[in-house]
């Protein structure tokens, strides 16, 4: 069935937002839908169009016979910024503060919408980067780093701090907590992580750096790279950071258990996103 | 700025992709739009048609003031027979098979977009239920749960079966696993589930069930229901099952260690997929 333009101008929208930073050729629409590429290249112009003036991502066409389209989800900066600025007065409201200074972020992190959006903004920030896995440490960062690993079209991976692990043999190491100076074990499933493989490091809370150090001991274990590194919430203390390059989204300027408040400001993400509303 | 028909159906198709099960009044879309909301609804027809089409969901169209449109993922079966018996064959490669009978999953279960589409199966299966929120248990289960969570436009939570939980005060059960009779402890987050709340679980693997019965008893202590159970994967054994209403997308019917052969077919699923096409 030949299918006419707007069904395919719908049709199309799914299937691109279904596969980020997947090349798809024109000939696969071309068949999907019996209607000449000259139509499909007219159809993509007019989702491209709306997809940046949404701010939400761009289509790249790559020419020639091994050629065709990607969508890389690009958040604008007057999309990004706004959000963010949303998630700080969110995470500073007082009813979040726990005993030990500890914060309660279960119902961000367990709202799907908002965790999708978290990833999207991490995904533009990392989209110039080569990343073939995401990885995390379990357990709360477990749904950020698979919406990051969904926009980056990628697979992710989860380091597990326990020895239950049903996933064959593994390799673990040591590491040192950088808040409490506890020695602690990771471990990953050696199947699960190609060696050379480029990675990018996702977790929901960074203080001083230590797991994250730990998940990059254990990448050269694996004689992968580090291709990035994206908290979601880093501490602003003291403390030396055990890391250098890392993206924040969220910084915690200041916890006042006896006052019960919580200062929560931008983190280093906004440098990524300009004035001028691009990425 | 009015927008044509064509960047509309885009924008459209994005946005309800983006919010499943959520009620959208057609004034949001005429005012993004600048359009009238006849125009709005000629072009939800359009859509709903589409996404009829191929088998990804429809349209539900509430009349009135308080009215709107609303967008449930549903497949179809000549969609979702072929995803389950693609996943069946690929849970039957004999290098998954690990020592002591266990699966290497964590390739599966670290793809976004298969992991998106088993929640796109789940979420069609209980569309018709009133869930409140997707329940599942550290750590496999994680990014299942996420996506049954995200295509029901509900959140989820994680009940953790370890004691360093950041979570505030937390429940606690102490719950029997049905295949290795251990005693073994659940945790979950006080804030984490409202009282009465309808709680749809979900879990990677079921063997005799006494993981989801444990979760069943922890619901109890929040005084909230159960709105059904979704697994992964069902082993078949002699064991008696201690859950008896459930869906599973495939069942383990044998596992050969030494032959090194696993047999996987349709879980009980494939009885909400009738042979006309609809769920």
């Amino acid at each position: 069935m030949k299918i006419r333009r707007s069904g395919r101008l719908v049709d199309m929208t799914r299937y691109l937002l279904d596969h980020p930073h997947h090349l798809i050729s024109l000939t696969i629409f071309a068949e999907r839908y019996k209607s000449a590429k000259s139509s499909i290249s007219e159809d993509l112009d007019i989702v491209s169009e709306m997809l940046e003036h949404e701010g939400t991502g761009r289509l790249v066409t790559v020419p020639g016979a091994a050629g065709g389209v990607m969508f890389i989800p690009t958040w604008s900066s007057e999309k990004a910024l706004p959000f963010i600025d949303d998630l700080c007065e969110r995470v500073a409201r007082p009813d979040r503060l726990l005993p030990g200074g500890y914060l309660y972020l279960t119902d961000l992190l367990g709202n799907p919408r908002m965790v999708k959006q978290m990833g999207q903004v991490f995904a533009s920030v990392f989209s110039q980067k080569k990343v073939d896995v995401v990885m995390t440490i379990a357990t709360k960062g477990i749904p950020l780093a698979y919406a990051v690993a969904e926009q980056l079209g990628v697979p992710f991976v989860i380091v597990r701090s326990d020895s239950r692990v049903t996933e064959g043999s593994t390799v673990s190491i040591n590491y040192v907590s950088g808040s409490s100076k506890a020695i602690r074990t990771m471990a990953l499933a050696r199947r699960s992580l190609p060696r050379g493989a480029n990675v990018l490091l996702i977790d929901d809370f960074m203080k001083a750096g230590g797991t994250i150090r730990g998940m990059m001991s254990l990448l050269s274990e694996f004689e992968a790279k580090v291709a990035g590194v994206g908290v979601l919430i880093e501490a602003e203390g003291a403390e030396k950071k055990m890391v250098s390059e890392y993206v924040s989204l969220m910084k915690l300027a200041d916890v006042d258990v006896d006052l019960g408040q919580i200062q929560v400001k931008r983190g280093n993400v906004d440098q990524y996103f300009t004035s001028d509303g691009n990425t």
